[in-house]
This record gives C-alpha cells, structure tokens and sequence, in this order.
C-alpha cells in the first residue's frame, strides 16, 4: 500500500488558492516524517541545547503538518467527498489534532508520530480514490 | 461602554497551541470585516493600482479567516462538540470555502463578504453555546 | 448574550494598510490575555520541555502584541490625536516595551503581563473616545 | 525517468535544519507544477483580477521553488558530491535563477516553466544517485 | 576601501529582541533605497504586469521599513532619549506614516520615497549621536 | 561622521527580485553580528530560561544570513562572476553551511561566529569589486 502512496505524486496535486489545483498529500506526509527522524535524533541525544532546538523545529513542522491537512480539507475536498466518506471530517480533523498540543506538538513521543503518520496515509488513500474518480 | 467592549474578551478565548486556552471567533470576525470594508473601496475606486493593493490585501485578510476558523476546529472544538452539533463540521468547512478562492479570495463581491460573516457569526454561537456549557 | 459580543466589533477598528479603516485594540488585548493565560499554565507545570514551547509562543504572541500596537500608532492615530493625547507616544511606546525583552518576552512575570494588559486598556480607552470624536 | 523520480520519495529525505535528514527534491517540483498549472490557467483567462491574483500567487511559489532549491544546496549536498558533480553549483544556480525575476516570477511563459521543471529533474536525479551511493 | 565599507557596521546595531544589542537604522534605509529604484524602474516600464509586480514588492518592503523603525522606536530608544529629542516620536511616527497607505505603500511617487528617504536619515543622525554619547 | 556612515550603502545594493538591483551584503553582516553578540551575552549568563530564548532567536538570525547570502548567489552574482572567482560557489556554500546545523544554528560557538564573519567579509569584498568592475 505504501508503494501506491507515493506513486501518484507524479499525476497529482492543486495546493495554492489560486487554485493551481495541484494538492498532494505528501507535503503532510514530508513534514510528518521529519518529526518522526527528529524525535529519534532527540532520544539519541543527551544534549539540552539540541532538545531545545528539536522542540522549536518539531513546533513549526507539526504546524506545516496542520496546514497541509487543512489546505486538502478546505481546498481540495468537496461535498460529494464528504458524502462519499462519511469518516473524512473526522479524519483529518483527528490527524491534525495528532499534530497539535495533544499530539507532536506537545510531546516527543514517537508512537504518536506513527499515529500521525498513519492517518496521513489513510487520508492520502481516499484523495488519490477521489483523483481516480 | 468602555467596560462593556472588552467585557467578552474576559470570558473567552484560546488561540495559541500551547495551548494557551484563550480562543476567540471575533478574530475571524474582524478580518472579514476588513475585507468586506475593502471591497466597499475598491467599488468606490477607479484607480487601477488601487484595485491591485486592494486585491493582494484580500487575498491575506482571507487567510487569515481561514487560519483562524482552522485553529478553532482543530484546536478548540472537540468530540463532543461534533456529536452535539452534526453540522459543525460542515460549517465551518463553508466557512473556510468562502473564504477561498470560490470566495472572498476569488472576487471582489459583498454579498460574498456578508455570507462569510453570516457564517462566522453561526460559528461564533455555537462556540459561545459551548464556553457556557 | 451573542449580540452583546459582537455589537462592539461593529462600531470597530481598521488595521490593514489600504487601509481598510476596521482597527481594534481587542488584537492586542486577546494577544496580552494569551500570554497571562501561559504563563500561569508554565506556573502551574514542571515539565521542562513544555516551560520550553511556552518561552518560545511567549516570544511570538509578545511580537504580535507590539505589531498590533505599532498598527495603532502609525496607521490609526494622526497628529490631531497625538495634540489632544500629550501622553499618547509614550503610553504606546511603554505598552511595546512591556511585551518585548524588558517584558512579557525577556520574562515569565505574572505581574508584567497584568501591566501590559492595563496598559492596553489605556490606550483602548483614548482609542474608543477618538472613535467618538 | 520520469516515474524513476518520484519513486524513492519512499525512502527518502530530510529538510529541516536540525538536521532532520529528510530531503525531497519533490518539494520544489510540486511548487513548480503550480507554478506550470497557473500559467495554462492565466493563458485561458481574460479576467484582469484573476491574472493579478496569479502573478502574485506566483511569485510566492517561485520563491518557495528557489528556497527548497537553496536547502539542498547548502544543506544536503556535501563537499564530495560537488567534487563528484562539477557542475552542480551551475545547475542549482541555474535552476533558481529561473525561478526569479529573469524567470517564472518575472513572466507567464510555459517555455520557462518547462526549463524549471527540467532542471529541477537534472538536479533530482543526482540527488538520488547520491542517496544510492 | 573595504574596510570603509563595513567600518561603520562594527561600531552599531542591537535589532533582535533577545536583545542583541545591533541596531543599525541601515536596515530601514535599504529597504527605502530598494523602493525608490523599484518606483524608477516602473516610470521607465509600460509593462501591466511589471507594474503589478513592482506594486507587490513595493507593499512588502514598505512594510520593512515600518518594521525595522519601529524596532527602533521601541527596543533602540529609551525615555532619556526622547526626553533629549522631543520630536522624536513625531519623527519616526512620520517616517513610519511616509512608508504606509498615505505613503510609499498607497502610491509610486518618487518623491515620497525621497521624503522618507530624509526622514530615516534625520533617524539615523540622532541615532548615531545617542551611540557616541 | 554621518555621512561616512551611509556614503556606502548609497553605491551599492539589490535585493529584491523585481529586481529593484540593491544588494548590499552588509545585511547578511548584521544578522551575525546579532549572532555573535548573542554568544556572548549566553556566556555571561546562567539563566536557563535566557538560553531557550537566545537558542530560538539564533535560530532565526543564522536562517536569515542564509537567505542573505542565498539571494546573493541567486539574484546578484551572474555567469562572468562564477568565471572570473572560480572559488566564489564554494566560498558562499560554505558560508551558508557556517550559519547552519554545523555552524551557528547548531551550537553556541563565539569562534563559529567569527568564521562566519569573516567568509562574509570575503563574499563582500568580491561582491565591491564586481560593483566597481
């Protein structure tokens, strides 16, 4: 499944208001694995001013993660995809609660960072079946 | 009247992702004042670099709308906000819609303007219904 | 209750640089609220790593306190206001240095942000006569 | 060697400067197939507001082409792959320089947005090269 | 010749609110100067889309200025200072106000650039005589 | 001595990319200048909370002489001047590498800071020789 994520880019993607109509949910997914290298480099780590530096990096990435999500949310998704995918509000609105202060944002735990990583793929699984559509 | 201005910031309000718990939907509210008070000028104008400043201007004060409707649904709404208003979600997507490029970052039109504040201020209820709860 | 909350937004405020005439002292105010908010939370808190995001939202709400003083200062009041308000320069100027390293961004000082706060007021005060005028 | 591109973003990258690690060179093709997207959308307009929101729309994404560009240039790529590739200091100067003012910020030509795309994809593949090596 | 150039650099400039310590009113003063070739390059263009370019970046580094007087303005100057230069307030709100909607912002007049050009240099001088003393 | 102090800045300079043709590398000189002056004020200190706050600022001054430098190897330097300084692509990267993860982002290093400085002064002195030729 993983493969077939990432294969779409080259078909893809709507991202700036214009719209230009090019989105992609590996921009989430970019920013999403940086904090998951970035926790593990952390807790490898014994030195304070590098944990500093972690935290304020990991800050503004999980706020990227968010803003990718809700740029799909906004921009990309319409009514019929609501309809279509019942689950899709509660979705994304989770995978960015998974990059906020109860998420990324406010903790260094890689579980969580996984938990993010795998919403992003089921988001990304039903925009690139919106794409086929 | 003084006291009477500021008297709801008191109550209210969280809007940093600390998170700080201070949350306010007459952020929204004033930049889309502004961009309807834009539009207002822009009608009232014939100058040419005028309309350029006016629609670059819109096209941040509409962001800002948006980014401030994304913190109060991924940030301040949660689970049992959903359950207890089913057309949350869709509420405030069309709000974030209207202030996009099918909205008030497309086109310079008021009644566009007025239905973007008609939303927020649907919003802006629900979110004070929940303060109270 | 809701009518009460927006009613004053109505009357308001102007802070783009068209500009759109639609200003607000309530954008720094909420700004100030959010860094008293955090410090208590920091307070209450002996989490290393979460001392270490509330220093660095810390930094940025302070920014955004003294830019949405600045907009006051520079794009609201003209020199009739600064003529009938002798002290008006300098209660801004010392309302932007209680938010910058002297203040609420060199410190975690509950104190300090309560000064801010009412220096704020202050200037909402001479701002809302202005309105009048 | 097209479909070869985008393949590896499996694998791959690292982008923040803590360094994370995570480098895609897919991140500046996606602001450049927007950039391309909007070109083909002004050429099929007459809408004199739809053409300026673009103009400035594309000016940020160029921007973002060129600061994706800069990372690896200064972040990713080492001593030995500028050895290994003489030209690649030309080829990412290259690639930014028509990303600028000489380039898709300063005008509407497909022409040059194709000549972006292409450099961008010279420079991908030696990315990959070294990542394999 | 070199060391002229950079001569001046060393003895200044706190602009960073930690603070560091560097202020240097030369911040504000290319900005102004990038406006002024900016505004000569449009007189010389009878290119649209130039010219809503020119009004963009125009808009941004019209803001800059603001910015780096109003750094000046709060984390430079202290009241011995404007207790030393009573119409030092004045001074810098005018600059600022030169460099908004009533200023270089709001028009593509050259000789606006020129007044602000003046005023940050009147800035600079008082600037430099609180250094020595 | 005032005229001293910006009779240099009035030759030079390009640096936004209409572009309006003011460079001036003394921008990338103050951003660290800020730096060094940060080290060294760290070093007097022993104040945990001061060190997180001089951590995230450094942060984003060592960002901004990478983009400094960045826009001058993009927008000012040209083919002839890659020819003419066969060292100047490597005498810039590697300035952008000193104000990165291994350089003054990573650390608190008051030597690290004076490397940074002076390859500086090299880039300049190139860049006034470029402008006299």
């Amino acid at each position: 499944m993983f493969s077939r994520l990432f294969a779409p880019t080259v078909e893809v993607s709507a991202h700036c208001d214009l719209p230009c109509g090019v989105y992609d949910p590996a921009q989430a997914r970019i920013e999403a694995e940086s904090i998951k290298a970035l926790i593990a480099k952390v807790e490898a780590s014994d030195d304070a001013d590098f944990r500093t530096r972690a935290i304020l990096i990991k800050e503004q990435r999980s706020e990227e993660v968010k803003k990718h999500l809700w740029i799909l949310w906004t921009d990309y998704f319409k009514a019929p995809h609501f309809e279509k995918y019942p689950n899709l509000h509660t979705l994304i609105n989770d995978a960015t609660k998974l990059a906020g202060a109860g998420g990324t944002k406010g903790g260094l735990n890689a579980e969580v960072a996984d938990q993010l990583l795998a919403k992003i793929d089921e988001i990304a699984e039903i925009f690139w079946e919106t794409k086929k559509a």
